[in-house]
């Protein structure tokens, strides 16, 4: 599975399962959004008596439940506004991730009292999960900015596109950046091929993603920097003597975070068989954050695609100087950009055509 | 989830993974009459786009695999045999088993290349798994014969149904047999109702079930005694003084082998939903086994549950204790009569009724 990033498994201090209060953050600011979207968009014309929902990128939780939720009651909330409220369907829930995710977890800490059947589906996201037409509500949350795998050339020092001395393009040359905005479109392509093959006629799809603010080009996106601050960690010991700097130099994170227009763009080429029925950025209230914090929260999600790379000890070193690194760039001027949180809400709408 | 039984996870020497091999015998042999049943009883008047499939009590493969493709097998033939070849459904198969089970090693085990979407559902499948009218073919292939739970009284020294100082009924009195058998009856009827709610009219019901000869008595069922040799093994460590004989007393394990008419019995009360397309006893040509093997088989499926009400150095030690109880057991005359390994193979089709 390669680049394929998996949260960090069990219920213990370093687990996802702990460590995601950030991304429950960013979902507090979207869920209203999502409701209404919802209420607005869906189509009870030709309602089912089963309703299906997935989650994609669902990790742990207990965020994927939280959202779940949220989801079920705007679809609830519609059939009770509407002159079908004895009409409501049963609800069947399927969690996706990656194979290696810890669905374990997920399903120990799936809620006993709730008013959906539950599945766990294995599976890279960008390619097809269910059969055809057969989900009505489709959903993911902050999982889109990981690529399938970093760019061809990237790791390679003999390509126009090596990346030498980081782990993102923070601050790589045009030839980088491009190389990892051309594979996000890729990417996402192959993701809403895959949906617009799975929806039903007049199924929704509702993507909350982390980017950046319009009118700013990729380096300037504030979720690159703090990822690159790893890399500034892993250079040090590089500096230090402790690693060669082909280690760092053979390993780059494949994430990238688009601004709006670029979303656009991708869902435009999909405009035959989708509709883009609602497309914003929205503002995250995160405040102030604590650098142990965030450190405790990358560490949950990159701790296992590290330490694949890296090994046990190194990673461990890495980790040590991360909290650091990102003390020392959240004190920059970078960091306290307004604007600089922006994640983007889309709702689009499978068309009623043969795909 | 009192009396739930998970099988070892993993994929090491004392996994299920590992040590599953006796149930393949038995899948075998029922394997080639399965088929033939799905291509008998298959109705493909109704037929849609979407197969849906679920294997109940799969646990972590590979047999679960095994199944699902033959079953697959089964259905593509049949639509091959009919008028209807092009209109192949798109296969999405349902793997289930209790929230305790190992699905992180059943999904990193999933075949690569396989002909459908696959899905893990966790439950007890004494309950609903899936919503009304939505499975085309659910399968269970020797899981049955583990209960929700040990009959109440039991495990209670005031109660009439007090099993002093055995872990089955293999040599119980009447009333504490007809115990277990009565929680037989009821977790069947909860099984089957779940099941004739969750099919689609026409939907098929599959069980494979490790059973006795018609005409025994329950004691009389070879399974049982292989089991109670494990309770053979802890009585000793209580004449050795190692621990109380109320640690023995308070242990049972949920588990009960029908004959072939006490399975009718049940399918007969649901005749308003379900129609018996086929229910036979079926010989397993297992050959002579090594006590070793069969020891690696039950730590295997018991070793959890043992574990949890004995704890680790306990288990350790009724463990060591097992084969050499169960070499005993198979130079009995018991063990060596014929018929002794009966299962049995019961279809069933969902009647076009509402429930």
């Amino acid at each position: 599975m390669e680049g394929s990033i998996v949260m960090n498994g069990g219920e213990g201090p370093k687990s996802y399962f702990r460590n995601s209060k950030l991304q429950k953050i960013f979902l507090d600011g979207a869920m209203i959004l999502l409701m209404n979207s919802i209420e607005e968009s869906l189509d009870l014309k030709n309602r089912t008596k089963i309703f299906s929902i997935a989650d994609l990128g669902c990790s742990t939780g207990p965020n994927t439940f939280f959202c779940v939720n949220h989801m079920i009651e705007a679809v609830q909330q519609k059939y009770d506004n509407t002159l079908c409220p004895d009409d409501e369907p049963e609800f069947h829930v399927f969690f996706n991730d990656q194979v290696g995710n810890d669905f374990n977890t997920l399903f120990k800490s799936l809620p006993s009292k709730r008013q959906y059947m539950a599945a766990g589906v294995p599976g890279s996201f960008y390619r097809r999960l269910f059969p055809r037409s057969s989900m009505n509500l489709i959903h993911s949350s902050i999982s889109l900015h990981w690529l399938q795998r970093v760019p061809e050339g990237v790791m390679n020092k003999d390509s126009p596109y090596w990346n030498k001395g980081r782990i993102t393009y923070a601050k790589s040359p045009t030839q980088v950046v491009n190389a990892f905005r051309d594979q996000f479109f890729r990417d996402l392509k192959d993701f809403l091929k895959a949906r617009s093959e799975e929806l039903v006629p007049g199924g929704l799809l509702a993507m909350i993603m982390l980017g950046r603010p319009e009118g700013t080009s990729p380096p300037e996106a504030i979720h690159i920097h703090t990822m690159e601050c790893l890399g500034d960690a892993a250079s040090d010991l590089v500096k230090e003597g402790v690693m060669g700097e082909d280690v760092v130099d053979s390993f780059n994170l494949p994430v990238f975070f688009p601004a709006l227009s670029e979303v656009e763009q991708v869902l435009d080429s999909f405009k035959q068989y989708l509709t883009i029925e609602r497309l914003q950025e929205i503002d995250a209230p995160i405040g102030r954050l604590d650098a142990q914090f965030l450190s405790a929260h990358f560490r949950a999600i990159l701790q296992g695609t590290v330490c694949e790379h890296f090994g046990p000890k190194l990673t461990e070193q890495i980790f040590d100087k991360f909290p650091h690194k990102l003390e020392s760039f959240m004190n920059t001027k970078d960091f306290a950009r307004p604007g600089k949180a922006t994640h983007q809400f889309a709702l689009v709408k499978r068309k009623d055509v043969p795909s």
